[in-house]
């Protein structure tokens, strides 16, 4: 329902948003290829073996519409298709106002109103819009590998700015000692506040370094709930999401507008010279006043 | 008073609209360096020596803030400065809403309104908004240099498509034939009206080939209102015009809102839950239209 946008997304998300707030959301993200999903596998197994329940978006606008299917192609996933603790779905919009960057948080919403404890989501790091919803998560998870400058080069700073925890992955290949330095020496360059981001070395095919990937996001629900930082992050979260709503529905109303009569009216008295261009604005939006609002 | 923006440039330009639509307007674009000024410079020559009227504007924002001031350092220009039969001026922006792109076509009105029969506008072609600006006038002059290609390699399609006139400038430079032969090349592959644009070799700094070129304005001046593309062009011009008015205006209103009481209101109880962030853009939306419009 949220996929699809419209009406009845609306409805639910203002049932849910009061309900929600009681999940702690993970952001993971990372280049293509640097095994995110059978790192997620593994950290569900994790995640189980605590007794945790645990719901998965993945949010991935460069793979086939998988539109809510589950994700089939992910073997090491099937162990948990019949387990009642575990939820996953592959995110795809259809119709949603504003794409996957305003449906996620309402997704997300869904979920922790049905008390979901913890939900993660999985962004491939690439485009910018993919990068913001990951980091626009309680905790986010960087994923790199063993030599990654090339890989991630254009997108170093934008990473580093919304790390909380690195991940190595593969870290069993040549190049991680390497690429933890290079990681710190960025960090010593960043500002940071009160949370030095860890940097984690796992091996996602045999689950190496997933138990101290979880112990890690256990620390760091737990840094922002005593340092208040948890309060604060939700605030501004909805600040960004209410501004960009505001945009996007702008946005919509001028589409609206020109199909209306009124406008096509407006547009042959410009054409006669009969108005001015600023004074058509101005009767247009007065007009639309009353009926589109 | 365009220039400055706010309620006296909305008044100016609902006057000077309906009595404007008699002047033609030339559009001249091309990279720096490309010698637009003593290029216009000569084509004042020419026109003066025919006996008729010109007023210039030049748009350029990658300039000092000349602000309204003749174009002093334009050498060859001083000889127009006591001459009735020119105006010119060096356009800066400081509060006009939308910027050059706005202020532009409502300077040009307040010329054509005036009875100026001639409005040449010289932009740097080297922005988006420059080239549209230049793009908008009746006949579009493109200015290149022999070996034009690393120059303006970024824009070339860009000005394919507004080009009326192409003018080499600087054709007494090794390369003039090759740039023509290149340019013929690029017109083949793009999709061409009625006007073939001709392609003009000039030298500004003795005005060999300026004559020919005021020739080829004549031409497509007379082809624009045979061919009823002119009623057409300005058709367009100003729906254009009237569409960034509306987002502008619209994106002013907003802008506003977020400093009002009920901005802050609206927050406040987004951040405790009472609201949630679609129905609060509604709420923020509907007040604005009942408190500004």
């Amino acid at each position: 329902m949220v996929e699809r946008g419209g009406d009845p997304a609306r409805e639910l998300g203002a049932l849910t948003f009061a309900e929600a707030g009681q999940a702690h959301t993970v952001g993971i993200t990372g280049a293509p290829g640097a095994g995110k999903s059978t790192l997620n596998s593994a950290l569900m197994d994790v995640v189980r073996g605590r007794d945790q329940r645990l719901a998965m978006l993945a949010v991935d606008p460069s793979s086939p519409f998988t539109g809510g299917a589950i994700l089939g192609d992910r073997v090491r996933m099937q162990d948990h298709v019949t387990d009642d603790g575990v939820y996953i779905r592959s995110m795809a919009t259809r119709g949603h106002l504003g794409g996957l960057s305003l449906a996620t948080p309402q997704a997300v919403r869904v979920l922790d109103a049905l008390g979901w404890p913890w939900v993660v989501i999985e962004t491939v790091g690439v485009g910018q819009v993919e990068v913001e919803i990951a980091g626009a998560a309680d905790t986010t998870v960087v994923v790199v590998n063993p030599r990654w400058g090339d890989a991630v080069q254009a997108n170093k700073a934008g990473l580093m700015e919304i790390a909380d925890i690195f991940v190595i992955n593969k870290a069993d290949r040549p190049g991680a000692d390497d690429t933890r330095r290079d990681i710190q020496q960025m960090l010593e360059l960043s500002t940071l506040g009160s949370w030095y981001p860890p940097i984690v070395p796992t091996v996602g095919v045999d689950g190496t370094g997933v138990e101290e990937l979880w112990d890690h996001v256990l620390a760091h629900r737990e840094h922002l709930a005593e340092s208040g930082e948890l309060e604060e992050r939700r605030r501004q979260r909805v600040e960004v999401e209410f501004a960009e709503i505001l945009h996007r529905s702008i946005e919509a109303r001028v589409a609206v507008l020109a199909d209306t009569p009124v406008n096509v009216e407006l547009r042959g008295r410009l054409a006669t010279r009969e108005i001015d261009p600023y004074a058509a604005v101005d009767e247009l939006l007065r007009r639309a006043d009353g009926s589109l609002s």
